[in-house]
């Protein structure tokens, strides 16, 4: 503990897979489902008193906007990906709030929920805009693909043997623009969702004036940014796996209970953690405890509670 | 005046229009320079230091997010209207904002701006469930239209001689969830963009449970009853009139220059007002002078300023 305020804000991030789980359909029904599961979690945190701040991934979300995007593509206007990215902000922004605005209620609790629609910039001459690597939306035929290239200037890559599918870049977080109005919300109790999908990405010119440009922004990173922004004490990131592991999926699969940010850096450098996965969330915890953070989890939502109480999870230190 | 703090509140509120135009494709190009013009305006009011909450419609866009729905529906899962409600506030609302964002920056204004996710209760019990009239989403030929209301339970009606369309209820808004949110960010001085297309629609169980609904909220009444909840002064309707008028496009068509709230009751039951058009706009000013709002300014976003000057466009007073 560094004398901080015991009100310094939680970050608690969902992974895209909290509202669409692998295998399933996507139907509204599950997604409400998840979300509901998801967000017990949410009210249970909130009786700390702590101001809570949520962020989320919107990988399988955005992905379906995109496709109905292109489906309609002949009759209604396509919209930009960094549109189709605020869009996916409100629905499942929206989800989240109603499900923990009835797990509030449920404990009478009398705290509010809402979700702002946030922007992040990004650097316009980051080395993602010449390497775009995130494939997104539908997957297309080569010929098919390569007039999309010519037509419309995206670059497209085939994906795993399944077809091409549009790459687009992943440029680094740079600032959060509505960082100071939701560390104000969430300090007056108010629990935020923000940063959702890693943020609508924006370029700011030397004048300060903003503009969507198309790239997705790991949401691990915005979040460990915005945390950084609000001087936040503690990232929760809930995914898929229960803890992190080294020799993740192999015969000599072990958990890490907790590690420092020396330690977390020399498993990166070791090639412990899989790119697109959990690669980025250690960079995320590495981030947050160098800005300032004191503490990082890692856990599935079911397990956030124990994970809290040192019984679960993996928990990353400065 | 009533003695009410210099810094209630003033509602502004824009017509879905603001973004796209009868006759234009919908393009983002034109989207954004919509967007940009309307917003100039809010750049404008913010500099008298008022609380500021910017309300909007939604019709052109959520209609397009309703066609790309059902053109993939194939594909992805289809979502429930609310979700197309929600995701519609995101996308609206980011590009408002940054328009918003741009425009205080260029006037180097210290406010700032944020869109809040906003629900907006309605009751089940509303007579508009058992008689749903809004027309939304794609055409259909009959045949199509009899079997798309045997599976999904829609209504679908004739519209206008160019096919068949659902159509969906639309109740009367009842409350505003987030409205306690909204005044207190509001009153920080930052400019909030909420109740976006009417906000979502959601019914409330009697445990206070929420649960979204397929319908459209007007805008122009939710923005009364938020107006009214967050105690608000002034509401100016933007839109795409340049003033009230009687005998509107006939010969006898006059310009109403100012009105109290008697005469707007007269009026409407002479029938001066178009369902759907200017009507609801009446209503909801005649709701929020009701509810302790003091003045009502209807005019297009061009002539705002000068309306608000008493040298153009209707203003209702209680």
């Amino acid at each position: 503990m560094k004398g901080r305020p015991p009100l310094a804000p939680v970050m608690v991030s969902f992974g895209g897979n909290a509202l669409i789980r692998q295998g399933q359909k996507g139907t509204f029904e599950e997604q409400f489902a998840n979300a509901d599961e998801a967000c017990s979690v949410i009210a249970a945190l909130s009786e700390s008193g702590s101001p809570l701040i949520v962020t989320h991934g919107n990988g399988p979300v955005v992905g379906n906007i995109v496709i109905r995007n292109e489906a309609a593509k002949a009759v209604v206007a396509p919209m930009p990906l960094f549109i189709a990215d605020a869009d996916s902000i409100g629905g499942i922004g929206f989800m989240l709030q109603l499900s923990i605005h009835n797990h509030l209620n449920k404990i009478k609790s009398l705290r509010t929920v809402a979700t702002l629609v946030t922007q992040v910039v990004v650097d316009p001459d980051d080395p993602a805009f010449s390497n775009p690597s995130k494939p997104i939306g539908p997957f297309y035929a080569e010929r098919e693909a390569r007039s999309i290239e010519k037509e419309q200037g995206w670059v497209m890559k085939e994906d795993s043997n399944r077809g091409f599918r549009r790459v687009v870049p992943s440029p680094r977080p740079k600032k959060v623009v509505e960082a100071v109005v939701i560390e104000r919300l969430a300090a007056d109790g108010v629990i935020v969702i923000a940063a959702g999908g890693g943020g609508v990405p924006v370029v700011e010119d030397s004048f300060g004036t903003l503009r969507g440009v198309d790239a997705v922004i790991d949401k691990d990173l915005s979040t460990a940014l915005l945390g950084v922004e609000v001087k936040a004490r503690l990232f929760i990131d809930l995914t898929s796996v229960e803890a992190v592991y080294l020799d993740y999926n192999s015969p000599d699969q072990r958990v890490i209970g907790e590690m420092s940010v020396l330690e977390a850096e020399r498993c990166l450098l070791e090639g412990h953690f899989a790119e697109g996965s959990m690669r980025p969330k250690i960079e995320a915890a590495i981030e947050f405890l160098k800005g300032g953070g004191e503490e990082v989890v890692i856990t599935s939502p079911a397990l956030a509670l124990e994970a809290l109480a040192g019984r679960a999870g993996t928990r990353i230190y400065p």
